[in-house]
């Protein structure tokens, strides 16, 4: 059996305001490499496998540990082993790609945490990154602009509840352009995955916006027979039903 | 770094005749293994990655030295991890999918080739394999019925130039299932994807149909930014033109 090291990593994305704009833009957490190589290089958080755990399970334990983000979806993107892709030692990076909600960004303040060397990043204007994290990037960055426009994915970088301009809001940063307000209502008025919950923005409006909410009996992407690994979170319960 | 073996597999599909009716139906070829751990199971044809090489080229050299199939084209599918995949330890097995075109499946003579220990399996109908290959196979099967309604993967599958039938057939198969002759010629022509060569199929008939080609300069699938690892092969120039 060759002697190859076998990582996870995993590329996140939220939306968070942008540093300047403040609109909400597509980002990605990174953690400054502490240590050779590429040390003082930003990277994609990760980790080696456990032998005893399964690669979801790796992912999941080493972004938290790493950026504290806790995801509402992970779904294996690609392994990555070009054989000269870390330059001390062969090293085969399974690739996971996350999504994280914005009340889901928590801020980890524990001891053992180091908050200095991690940060979030506008996902179109990130710096060269260690190893061949650019194009792991890139890759992923794809695999969402594409998953986007045919399943129900922003659901893991929305709330719970939302108005179509919310939801539109999302579609526009995860594309990076902007939608027609009408095409893209219609859109999802036939899409079937997202339905009204009834209720109505609260505040003083003549017409007030109704709220939305996806239908949670539909997965977020269709993985077919794959079971999921580790099993993907069910969506938070609307405030106030149970809490 | 801990102890955990690297492996690749494939799961190649082609159209064989079934050993019954006859007709072109889904096929994998599979490996009987010879030494513990599942000895005398079939498994997909793999081995493991030598630290030198890029894991698109281990997939491609294991299924040649095993199988003697070369195929026209190669993507990975997904890496499976479970712990508990071997019983004689940890291995994770990136595993990729392969098409091959009828005139592509070689009948290995060579001295060093076991043909006892390589056979051919219609796809839905496949003995119990070792490891966890039934939900890989699963996997890739879901993988490639999805695909073909969306891409040109059915290109893999198929000789240089065709009629409509033929190209029918070829997703009859894959899918399983009968489709209308009409309709389906309406969605390749709308595809864009097929051209027609201009000729006819030689013959004495009255109305003789009409060839046609894979446009080569569409991908067999859009993988957006990644680089294929290895460079998949470019489909087989049309018969007589430059041979």
């Amino acid at each position: 059996m060759p002697e190859i090291g076998l990582a996870v990593s995993t590329v996140i994305f939220a939306l968070r305001p942008h540093p300047e704009t403040g609109r909400p833009v597509l980002s990605i957490p990174l953690v400054r490499r502490t240590r050779d190589p590429f040390e003082g290089r930003w990277a994609l958080p990760g980790g080696w496998v456990d032998p005893a755990e399964s690669l979801g399970t790796s992912a999941s334990r080493t972004l938290v540990e790493t950026t504290g983000v806790r995801p509402s979806y992970l779904e294996q993107l690609y392994t990555f082993g070009a054989p000269d892709r870390s330059p001390t030692g062969r090293v085969v990076s399974v690739v996971y790609w996350a999504l994280v909600r914005p009340e889901q960004i928590g801020e980890r303040t524990d001891a053992g945490f180091d908050a200095h060397n991690v940060a979030w990043f506008v996902a179109d204007a990130l710096p060269h990154l260690a190893f061949d994290h650019d194009d792991v990037v890139a890759y992923a960055l794809w695999r969402l602009r594409t998953k986007v426009e045919y399943s129900a994915i922003a659901q893991g970088l929305i709330g719970s509840t939302f108005t179509l301009s919310e939801l539109r809001q999302v579609h526009e940063a995860v594309l990076d352009r902007v939608l027609d307000p009408a095409n893209f209502r219609r859109q999802v008025e036939s899409s079937g995955t997202v339905v009204a919950t009834g209720e109505h923005v609260q505040g003083g409006r003549h017409r007030p916006p109704r709220l939305y909410r996806y239908d949670t009996s539909a997965p977020l992407a269709d993985l077919g027979p794959l079971a999921a690994d580790p099993p993907i979170p069910t969506p938070a319960d609307p405030p106030g039903e149970n809490s």
